[in-house]
Parts: structure tokens; C-alpha cells; sequence
């Protein structure tokens, strides 16, 4: 298929003096091609170490590094994790884009089933780490609990932080999940989107959901996120034939701009995990269709 | 009926460098006759994707621009939503005056017997939205739940946003409803004449109700109101010529001075919302009857 | 009798630059006596519509604007309401004294029985709209619920108030009331004169409280208030005579100095409500006795 | 016993142009010796009326006036109580050394059982109020309660209130008490050596406590307070000789530094209150025995 | 066994200014090897006086000062203790390295099975306190408990603590602990390698743990904990034998980086304490083996 040439388009609350700052982040994070594939790793805060270790999850996981390795030498748009790994292992991978994660919660129990998540960093502690260290520092991810009990803060602190982050020309991520004691049922099509048009209201460039089980599922909540673009979240370790063909129908057949990848990339060895971010970026960024992409793969694993 | 000449009273609360602004905002957001036709589309948050998509409700409604669309070739004084939206949509529709809804709850369930509404957005962060987008941002909207155990909250968030919004010249639109554990009917007229006091003693310029089923329930409200002025909330799409003769009636028999119409004009087609708007438009600014109302729209829908 | 000429003692937490605002507004607000009528008219929040329509009451209450027209023609030392009506009706009225009144709640249930009043206004919010209109806003009134869960929050924000209102050379009354889950009588005499050493540890210039049925029991709590003034709620609508004597008996019997009344004045028409405010400050500023205040009020209704 | 002449050691955390202001206020609150009669009497808020009138209690306390008369004409170091009342009266007092009480609560119900004391104050307004007045405010008193739910936020404003002070110079006096739902017996002398070792870790100059039945049970917290100062809480009006002989074991015994006396002093008559004010500090600022001390006391209440 | 020169690698939150700043801390802590033996003394906060007097402490410990005492003299890189006590005696003892303990909480109860740890400090705090004293404050220090209800708070105070201290060139040692009703079993190893996750996710330098009860528990958890370094606590006083072998198998077995020592140490007489820091220090910082650390402890124990 033939690929449009992409112009930026700058929301009204990005600054004149950002607006430069703001188009040139939003085009480094989609490499020139407005879909995003976001290498998403904030799962220390949020799983502890259970993605990291343990059977069918390669040892290089182990190493906080290994995230860094793959987005320096893989094809992801940006790493999306928290500020203070970033300030740890940010200035030996300087040629990465990086994402900062603003908040997040664990998974000891207390507020699993009621979600609230915390505040970890303001966006001027992100410009101030930008500042303090050059990295490319392009965006903030955060992540929105609807149906929680911590609903009315949490709302409260997503709206100010997109907010904020347009105000130094940052693009803004938000991870919108159904999730907490009003919540029976976090895949109904109505409900995704749903939370689609929160995002919009909201103001968010990406829209991070968990997608239903069939793409088509997906087709009402891209139209109700308007211009701002769905990108899905990947779950589990899958297997890469079988995560390229969900992929490939969430962004034909549902209409989303991308995807936020992590335990499907992270949990291979470093060389799989690099390949298979080509494979992905190539669906996500060229449009090609999954045979070309697992061709792609093959390539980058004997070479 | 004569039209009188209508001159803006300016409240002792606006600083004198910013009494001009007011004074345009206010004719501006009620075309110059001081009532107010508001086109209020704030449902993405507070009812998700439930009004924009269904039966009954017409397909260009599924599209974040359709509200934009109507608000820029209908008759609206101003279209009221969340301020994320506004800065996604505004810069492509600049002759629409726009009033920022500062506040919003899902209707997920946790809130809902007793709702808590977010501070999505400060008066400060309203201003910068108006400077850096260069467009028409008149005033604000702001819900407040009397009855609510978070009515305390509630309160001093609204008498803080109306007291902000008038240092900068902002016209200041609340929704103020009974809702909450405390409420068992939220349509006595005593109680709803009660909201038009608090309305008026927290300086509201136009307060927006639910209003009782006969517009003679509005008598008291209105009076109580003093010169404050109250519009009344239009709830789930109806038929245009009831919706006119309902519209007719509060204002001529209640008192009121205009009306809050979201889904009866955007669940509409395009053409059939900008036709409507420009009945429900006659009847408020220009004081005309029913009948009047009704041709006007049906030469919009022939046109 | 005999009446002293008046000084006014200027608390030690007035900024030297803030004496003369001090003295000046104190002199105002108790017409030179150093006793104070206060026309006090928050019941809008407090009591919704409840005060200003219905039986017995005359139909001219259901304006907002009755209370200015009283104020602006009677002889009340100010009129304490809210902000926002203030900001509303105060260019039309700028002879009167105004008290602004900074916190309030309404009756709807969720906190009647354990108070939690909403801090509506800053004192620095006060001072704008002092500034921007050039009205006479001579003091800030704020209530403190005792007994109340809610006491901590609400005896931290009365003495902060008191102490910002001072920095300003604004005079203060607290309104102090038992009322909460701890208390079940209200009117007992200990707790009174409790409430009245409470309101001069806060530095409170006055203090309301609502009365204990005989005048005698105020003794007491005039003394444990010391250099604070005690002033006594007025309550329900009563016969003027009633009005009178009970008034009476509080300054000469119970050592008080003065009154805040609303309804006894305001649920009267116009004319009634200016003639009895003339009677009731007679009584408060003039020292005089019953039947003279009651001679002052024939006149005045018959003029 | 000879005494030996006392030095002030500067804590660490006065800024070097306070330095001199702090020693100043330490002689001045200790009397030049380093021991300190502190006059505590916020008991309007604390108990409100109950210690002011009543049997067994004189007359001349139920003046707010009586406890300032006792300051001025007594020996005691330092007049302790709550910025407002120090506002209303201070100004006819300026030879009185004031300790500004920061926080208070009430003893009406809601918090009795477990405590949070209200923050009616900061360290900045007790700058402010200095300035204004010109009054000597030497220092500044807060209490904290231990095993109270609300042990948190009252740690934390205590630390902060300790710091925040000593940047200005002035001395700190916390009062730690063991009360809440944690608390089955609050004289167990391992707590008390632990509420003194919470008062040197958070930098107290002076720690009031409640103090054990026997003063024996004072030599361990004693010790751990460390550079930190104990002084015992007096508690009920008690006849002369007993608190004066408790006062002399408490030093002598226990090794603490003083004592923080109300009702055994302001209950009684000025000229008693006075006179017994000089039998107490003879025992702390001199090291006299009881005898000396009853003789001290009879030649005042002659004189 | 050969020791590697240590150069630090300054994280990327650190600002250009301040980056000789924490590079000389770190050296400072860490006697130029990378490796940390810290002095912990929050316990007269956490535990009271329980730990400071009783069977088997030697008296020693009961005074305050005993901890500066072996702080100077012994050879730990840093005294760890709260603000408050540093302030009255590091001035006594101005050769100790010092961090400062920013929060803590009491064992009287209330937040025992579920706690939440009181912010008693600011960065900036610490800051004033670095200036006002000159003393060689290093870092700071902050517990965080994992799956206590408070962790969202808690969570955001670390954080933002973390990224304040770096501003400054502060190094940060955060005590994890996994405390709290959702917590049955705190030594597991995969929630231990969980907690380092999070530590070096927030950019901490050193996370203090409790260690498993093998060191070969430690070996994910260092991996895991990537370029932040595990320290581990120490516990109750222990014999200096087992205490050695301990602590030699946690950095060879377990790959840890020193140790939080405290009970162990203070509960000893002054020299007894003295000889034991030495020994620790032996192992931690010149990585000699237990025979040899107890030949060190012994030479110093008869000096």
C-alpha cells in the first residue's frame, strides 16, 4: 500500500514557542510516520520482578540494562519507563528517544482490585531531568484508571499533567484502563470507547488501551478518539507470528495508529528482542503486511 | 413581542482593566441580547460514548468534529466542553466561542449515587489555553453536586473557579444539580429555587439547572436568582417541536433566560443540528414563537 | 444612660500600616459605639430558598436584592453575606458596610448533623474584590463549628483567616456554634462560655453564638470572651417586641454587645424591615430601652 | 548548692545570623539559667471554660486578663497560649516573654480518645505577629500526640513547625503525650523515655511530659532526652507545698529542667497565683529547697 | 583479593553544577570504594527507647550522644539519624559524615501491621541544615513500605525526595521494606529482587533491604536492583562473629554492597562499638575475610 507523507498537526495548548519543539517530538517518536511503536518497560514499578525472571523469560531480563540495549539497537520509536531508570542508565544510551513514565503502582495487593496510581514525577521534574542530562527526552506516559474509586484524582492528575507536558512541547501518552470496584467486564467495545473519548476530552496525542479480543472490536473507539490516535497494549510474551497478525488487524481492521510493546519484546534474549522490534516497526512505521515483517525478522536474527 | 436594548451589568468582582472583557464576552456569548443559547457537549466524560453512538442516534455523531462542526455553522452563543478537546479541534474551527467546562466525572459507578467531580482544568490553565491558541474562549463551566457528601469540596472549588474566571473577564456558566446521597427528588421547586440562591450567592452569571416538568416550577427560581440567569439543561434528545415549545415555555412562563442543549441538537445529523440550532437560537435571542421557530428551521433543512 | 465615648483597642496583630484601616473600619461597622448590628444574610446557602419564601414570610424576600435595599436605607452596622451576592449587588448599594462572609454550607443533609462548612473565599479574595469594586468591606465573618468531626479543619481555617484579616486591618467575626456528633445540647451554659474563650484565643474581634434561653447564662461567657465582644444569633422570625426585650436583656443582663440578626429583619417588606433595624439599633448603638426603640420603629413606619 | 553559671548551646540548625537571637531568646525564656517555668495556659481551648470557673476555682480566673496580670507581676519565664489571645492582650503586657502555642483541639467528643490537635498557626504568622507587635515571643510550644491515628500528620507538622522556628531564632518547647487508641497506659516509664528520645530526634530545645507517679521513673528519659531539655507537665490545681515538693523530685530525682505549670497557679487569686509563680521558680532558676521556697511564697503573699 | 579502583558514575538527574557535588558525597560515603557501610540510628523514632536501654544494651547506649561518639571515632562512612538530632549534636562531632533520615514513623501501634512513615524533612530541609551548620551532610535517607495502604503516598514522596536530593548532589539511600495488610511473607526472594526493581526504578543509589535468610536469596535481587547498589540491614544485635559472616556472605554470596548497620554497633559499650565498626568496615570496604576482620576488631578492641 502506498504511505501518505505525514504532517504534524499541534493541538491548540501547545505554546507558540513549543510548537517547533512539540512537531519535532512527535515526529522523532513516530519516525516521520504519525503511528507510534512504543517499547513500554515500566513493569519494575508495576509487577515487580515477574516479568524479569523466571521460566520462559531469558536471562538477559534479569539486567535492568536489557531494555536500554534493545531500544539503542532496536526499532522502537521511544522506551516509555520511569524517571529514575532513565536517570540511572539514560547518558550510556543517549542516542535512544525516551518516554517518562509518570506514575505507577505495584501488584502487592492493596490497591489491585481499586487501582490507584502513584504520582511519581511532575512534568517539570521531567524538564529538569531533560535539562540535567540532554537525553532526548520526547514524551510522558500516564496511566488513568477509570472505574477506581481514585478516579476523580486520578482524572485530576492526568488533565494537569497532559497540560503541563504540552505547555514544554512534550507529546502525551495516556494508558486509560477500565479497572477498579465498578468494573465487571474491562473488554465491552462500548466501554473502550469510551474511554477513547475521555482520552480525546482529555486532550491526549496517544491513547494507550487494553484492546478487545477482535480487532473490529476496535473500530468504534478509533473513530471516538478523533485525532487523538489508539495505540494497544501488548500483554504477554507472545508468540511473534501470532503478535504481527494482532498487530496488523488492530491497524487495518481497527483503525489504531500503533502499539506499546513490552513483555513481547523484553522477556527474548537481546538479539530476538531487537529483531522482533524491527518486525513490529516495520507493520507499525511501512505499513507492510506480516509476511514481509516475519521476512524482516529473519533477516535480523541471522545477521 | 419588542426586543429591549440589552446592556451588560458588570459584577463588582471584575477588575476594572478587565471590565471590557467581560462585557465582550458576555454580548458575544449571548449574541448580543443577554440570554444565552449554550451547546453544551461535555457527555464523552460524563457518559462516555453512550450518547455519540446507537440507536437512534444519527452516525455523524460518532465523530469528535461533528460538535465542532454544528458549533461553527449553527446559531449556539458558544459550545461548552472539556478544555483537552477544545485544544485538539480548536485551531480548525476559530469563529466558534468556546466556553471551557472546567470540571467532569465518568458515569463508571463509583461516584455516581454521590458524585465527585474533577477539577480537570484551573482558571490559570484556561488562560493559557486562550493565549497560546489565539481562539474565542469566552468563559467556563462548572459542575456542582448540592447533596453530595463531597459537596464541601465541591463548593469551594466553584466559588474559587467563578472568583478566578471573573479576574480574568470570563463569563462563568454552573451546572449546579442535587445529586448525592442527600437527595431524594431532585425536581421540587423549593429545592430547585434553593440552587438558583446558592447559584447567585456564589456570583454566578448563568446558572444551569435540570428543570421541574412545568416551566410554572421555575417561577421561584428564577426570581431567587436575582440577576444572576438561569438556563435550563435540555437532557436526552427529543422531538424538535416539543423541545422548542418546552424551551418557550420556561423562558416565557419560567423566567429563564436561554437553555443548555447538548444530545437533542448533536445526536442529530450535521445539517439537521445546525437547522435545530437555529430554532431553539430564534426562540432565545430573538424572543420568537413556536411556529416561528419551526419555519426558521425548515428553511435551514431545505436550504 | 450614660454613654462612653468609644476608642477602639487595635489588636497586636495588626501591622502598624493596618491601624488606621483597623480603627476606621471598626468605627464603621459599629457606627462609633463599639457595639454592632449585624445584618446578617447568608441563609441563601445555609438555608436554600427555605428563608426567603413561604408562609409568613413577605413576598418582597424573595429578591436578593431585598437585603441591599435594607441595608442601604436601615441602620445596621453592615451586611454580612457572601461573597459572590456581594460582587452581584454592591455597585448598586455603595453606601452600605459589607462583612464578607467566608465559608458556608448548605442544609441538604450530608453534613447537618456534623458540620463541615466550605471555605468559599480566601481573605486574600477578599481584598480583590475590595480592591476591584471600592465597595466598604469593612470585616469577614467565618463560621466554626465545635463539636464537630470536622472541628480540626475548621479551627485551622478560622484562625487563619482571622490572622490573614488582620494583616489587612479587616475586622473579624466568628460565628461559633456546638453542633456535631459530640454535642447534644447546644444551649448549655459552660459550653458557651466555652466557646466565648475559643473565639478570644483566636483573636476573634466578635463572636457569635447562638443565645441559651435566659440572658443570665450569657454572663458568664460575656466575661470568659474578655476583650472579644459576644454577639447573639437572632434566629427565627420574632414579634418586634419580642425582638426588642430579648435584645435588650442580652446587652444589660448578659453583658453582650450587640446582635447578628437576618430573618427577624429580612422576612418583613421592605419598609418593615428598614423601621425595625432603626429599632434594633437604637437599642444596640444608642443604649436606649425597650419602649424608646419601639417609639423609633412607630415613626419610622409611619414616615 | 552552688550553680553553675550557664551557656546556651546553639543548635545546629539556627542559621548563623540567628545565632544571637536564639541565645538571647534561651536566657531569656530560662531566666539566665538554663531552667525553665514555663506559664502554660492554653486551656480555653483545650478544656474550654472547665479550668476558668468553677468550685475551688477563684473568681479573677475567669478573666482572660488574670493569666497576663500573673505574667507580668510573676516569676515564671515565659507566658505560654495561643497567638490570638497574645494578639487581643499583649499589647498591655510588653514586659511578658511569650511562648505562642502553634496548635490546639477542643475536648468536646470528637477527638478525645484519639487526638489531632489543630494547627492554628505557622511559624511565619508567629514572625508576623512578632513584628507587628514588638512583643518579646521568645519561643514557640506544640503538641504532639503519640499512638493517636493521627501520629502521622502531627509528626510531620511537628518537625516542620521545629524547623521552621529555629530558622528564626526561636526557642521550642513540644509537648509529646501518649494518647490514643495505641495508648492503654500513658505513665509506663519505657514510653516516656521514648517520647523523650522522639523529642530529641526531632530537634525539641525543651520536651513536656506528663510525668510518671514517682520522679524516679523520670531518670531514664532524662537521659534520653539528651541535650534536650524535660520538663513536667503540672496537671490539677494543687495545694502549694505538694507541687512544690513534686516540682524539687521531678529536678533532683528525675533531672529534669523545669516544669510547665497552669492551674496550680492561674486557678488561684492574682496575689496567690503571683506569689506561688516565685516558689516554683526559686525551686527552678535557683535550685532552693521546698522550705526556702514555702518562704519565698509566704513573704509575696504578705507583701 | 584484588580491590578495583572505584570511579562514580553520576546519574543523569544530577545537574551539571552539582555533579562534583554528589561525586565527592559518594566518595565521602563510601571511603572511595563503591561500597557503603551505614551507620543506621532512626530508632528513637521507630522503636522509642526500646533499643536504647534494657538486658543485654550496655548503658552506654541509653545517652544520645553515644551514637556520635562511635560515629567519630569508628569507621562507618556515614551516620544515618533524623534531622532533629544532627542538629543538636553535630556540631559536637563535625568530622562525621552524615545523612540524614527524612521520615519515620513510632512502634506505639496505630501503624504497625500498616504503616505509613511521616515526611519530617524536606530536601530543602536538609539543605538549610547543610548551610546552617556546615556539617558533611552526604545524603539522605527514606524508608518506603511496599504493600501498605499508604504506599501510594508513600511512593510519591520517595520519588519526589530522590529527585530533590539529586538536584543538590545528595546521594540517597531508600529503605524498602515490604510491610503492610497485603504482606504475609516479607523475605520472599522474588519479592526482594521485586523491591530492587522498584528502588533502582525510582534512581535510587543504595536500597536498603531486609535480607533472606540465605545469601543466596540476594543473587537476583542485586541483579535485578541493575546499577543501584543493595545494602542490607543489619537487625538486632547480633554476636560479631555471626555478624561478620553474615555480612562477608551478602557481598560475596549475594553481590551486595555493604550494609545499614545499627543495633549491632550502638547496643555495645563505646569501645566495644568502636572495634566493631572497624571490622565491618574491613570487610565492606577493603574486602578482607572474616578471620581478618575479626584480627582488626581485636587490635582495635585492646588498643
Amino acid at each position: 500500500m502506498s504511505i501518505k507523507p505525514f504532517t504534524v498537526t499541534v493541538p491548540a495548548d501547545i505554546p507558540h514557542k513549543m510548537q517547533q519543539v512539540y512537531t519535532n517530538n512527535y515526529l522523532a517518536l513516530t519516525k516521520n510516520t504519525g503511528n507510534l511503536l512504543l517499547f513500554t518497560c515500566d513493569h519494575k514499578v508495576e509487577h515487580l520482578n515477574a516479568d524479569f525472571y523466571g521460566v520462559d523469560i531469558h536471562p538477559d531480563a534479569m539486567h535492568p540494562g536489557h531494555i536500554f540495549e534493545i531500544a539503542a539497537h532496536g526499532a522502537a520509536g521511544a522506551l516509555a519507563t520511569h524517571g529514575g531508570l532513565i536517570a540511572r542508565y539514560g547518558l550510556q544510551y543517549p542516542s535512544v528517544n525516551y518516554v517518562v513514565k509518570l506514575n505507577g503502582k505495584t501488584n502487592l495487593g492493596t490497591t489491585m482490585d481499586n487501582p490507584h496510581s502513584a504520582q511519581l514525577y511532575s512534568v517539570d521534574d521531567v524538564i529538569k531531568l531533560q535539562q540535567s542530562s540532554g537525553l532526548a527526552i520526547r514524551g510522558v506516559g500516564i496511566t488513568l484508571y477509570l472505574g477506581s474509586t481514585y478516579e476523580t484524582e486520578m482524572l485530576e492528575k492526568a488533565a494537569h499533567a497532559i497540560n503541563q507536558a504540552h505547555q514544554h512541547g512534550l507529546v502525551v501518552i495516556v494508558w486509560i484502563y477500565l479497572k477498579g470496584v465498578a468494573i465487571a467486564d474491562n473488554l465491552v467495545a462500548e466501554l473502550i470507547a469510551g474511554i477513547a473519548g475521555v482520552g480525546v476530552s482529555l486532550g491526549a496525542d496517544f491513547i494507550k488501551i487494553k484492546p478487545p479480543i477482535h480487532a473490529q472490536g476496535l473500530r468504534i473507539a478509533t473513530i471516538a478518539a478523533g485525532n487523538s490516535k489508539i495505540i494497544c497494549a501488548g500483554g504477554n510474551m507472545r508468540p511473534l507470528h501470532d503478535a504481527c497478525q494482532t498487530l496488523y488487524e488492530q491497524i487495518h481492521v481497527g483503525g489504531t495508529a500503533g502499539a506499546a510493546l513490552g513483555r513481547t519484546i523484553f522477556q527474548c534474549s537481546r538479539q530476538e528482542a531487537i529483531a522482533r522490534s524491527f518486525a513490529f516497526a516495520a507493520i507499525i512505521h511501512d505499513q507492510v503486511d506480516v509476511e514481509t515483517a516475519l521476512e524482516i525478522y529473519a533477516k535480523k536474527i541471522a545477521a
